[in-house]
């Protein structure tokens, strides 16, 4: 059963146009007439033709691909092979950077290579994939401040950008909230609803928004006249959040306002509140942080400090772009806005 | 600057090994020993060497990668780049068959290459990449029972493999769960809890999985002596479960059982009781189906019926990987058992 493999000249003639036609619109050029573009198509089905992309990336040296990576810290390679991967995207926040990397990349033919790496041996993978070429740069997510891998793309010099400072400053580019500014933004409206007794679940204290969040909301309260301010610190989950909501309720009762860091933890400190009988917000008000989809499912829906999670992905991908192409060298950092979206909860 | 570029044998001659030793370690061979494994990488840190991936496509004519497409039906070019991926990845199911997914292939030092189809250029970019070689193959997860692709794939003879059975029948493998049985566990543990006034919030009836919940949830009821069930259709979003339980509750007041054909419906259907004034599980018992993380972060914890999706998604992929290989040529339907998980809401 063996036959002749179709080549991009037997498409040509098929589609009765010419070699340089057929190869524009292989190679998804987009300016190529929708018309020509489907007589090209139908041709390629009818003859069968594979173009050889492995041949042409020879001649461009590029795999004209990204990484999206996912990383931790630590080595967590006893951890089951898919947990890590599932525990991430168990939080809808990393789907928004998913979904803005991919919004930037599709309009140019460009599709992500997704790879976590939570171990020793997952790092090394990541290194050695893009040094092999297989993709020309790497999008990193770091769950973890103690992350090693920014520090070894920086040190391979490997293209870059992360999605947030690193705890350690490497000389990699990132995209990053003003978080100090989400915090004020939880602290003014708390104080515009008429709270006088704010506390905040804040994040882990090893990250730093956690700590530009909190120092955003008690630097804004203090100018409000609340010098002293109830802190327990979270873990960015909903356990953690209705830990640290029962241990605030148990040490300062008449609180009536509280600022969680994300709103996961928001949603744990409403379930504690409503079982102990207090009224969200009418009794506590609550804000989150994030605009994730748990802010519109939770019960009451959260007010929340929005992170404009699909533009910081986009943008993301465009330095990357840039950094890849060669357009940027310097590491560059760029900052986003956060935005007060009010529902329910406050 | 220029300097020549490093090679296989530089890299040997640092390392003291031999060519084919560091051609292991380059191509993620496994059963290296692993001193001698850091060894060969720190000879590729110190020279420089960047293997030649693409030269090594072009003799093994496989692009040793698989493509995990998300897809959609009819033609969503209008919505906005990101929207449909950022939609998918609010859904933590999907999460979980990334997880399972990447739990096959990472062993085998694959990465999958993320695509979504939910236009028609967008389908038509997927069956291209197939073409060009740049991936060996597609797992497709479906969002609508009219999506085309399959049908697509399978006339131009692309190896894929699907999550759930296509509405229409298509000759390609698929990994699914007996949903019917699913339906029956859900009425079985509604009747063991005393439940009199039986009714359920079934997910939409264009798709196969929603009828055979429904049918299990129905035909086991009967047996038990409910021959009319109440049904509402929904779908599969929170909002539908609220308004779906919303009418339960006005045209049958004395519903004391409620089956969701998902948890985020069951979510739903537990704020409206709630909102109601009757307490779930004692006045109206809930139970979901998929186990997905909303489960446990709605109030109450959420019985359900958990979908294996982890197990299903590396099933998946290692069909996929059969395919490939040519070692599986017929296309294979593989079923998975549904699993009761008793938490608070029945």
């Amino acid at each position: 059963m063996s036959r002749r493999v179709p080549t991009l000249e037997d498409v040509a003639r098929e589609a009765g146009v010419s070699r340089a036609t057929v190869s524009r619109v292989v190679n998804g050029v987009r300016n190529v007439d929708p018309a020509i573009r489907d007589t090209v198509r139908q041709a390629i089905d009818r003859t069968g033709y594979a173009p050889n992309r492995a041949a042409r990336a020879l001649v461009t040296r590029r795999a004209e691909t990204v990484a999206l990576v996912v990383s931790g810290a630590g080595d967590h390679s006893a951890e089951s092979q898919n947990a890590f991967a599932t525990r991430v995207f168990a939080d809808p926040f990393f789907g928004r950077v998913v979904g803005g990397v991919v919004g930037f990349l599709r309009p140019r033919s460009m599709h992500p290579v997704l790879m976590f790496a939570e171990s020793d041996e997952a790092r090394d993978e990541v290194l050695t994939y893009l040094r092999q070429g297989r993709a020309d740069g790497a999008l990193v997510v770091s769950t973890h401040p103690d992350d090693p891998l920014p520090a070894l793309l920086s040190e391979a010099a490997l293209p870059a950008v992360l999605f947030a400072r690193p705890a350690r400053p490497v000389p990699l580019s990132y995209v990053d909230l003003a978080h100090w500014e989400g915090g004020r933004l939880a602290a003014e409206h708390l104080v515009a609803r008429g709270c006088r007794r704010p506390a905040t679940v804040c994040g882990p204290l090893g990250v730093f928004a956690s700590r530009e969040r909190l120092a955003g909301f008690r630097d804004t309260l203090a100018r409000h006249g609340h010098p002293c301010v109830p802190v327990v610190e979270g873990g960015f989950t909903l356990g953690s959040g209705s830990t640290a909501m029962a241990r605030l309720l148990s040490e300062h009762p008449e609180v009536d306002g509280v600022f969680a860091a994300n709103d996961l933890m928001a949603q744990g400190a409403c379930q504690v509140l409503r079982e102990q009988g207090r009224r969200v917000p009418d009794d506590v008000a609550v804000v989150g942080f994030d605009d994730s989809s748990v802010a519109v499912t939770s019960h009451p829906r959260l007010t929340t400090v929005r992170q404009p999670v699909e533009r910081m992905g986009a943008e993301m991908a465009r330095l990357l772009d840039e950094h890849i192409r060669g357009v940027r060298t310097e590491a560059t950092a760029v900052g986003f806005d956060p935005e007060l979206i009010v529902r329910e909860s406050a």
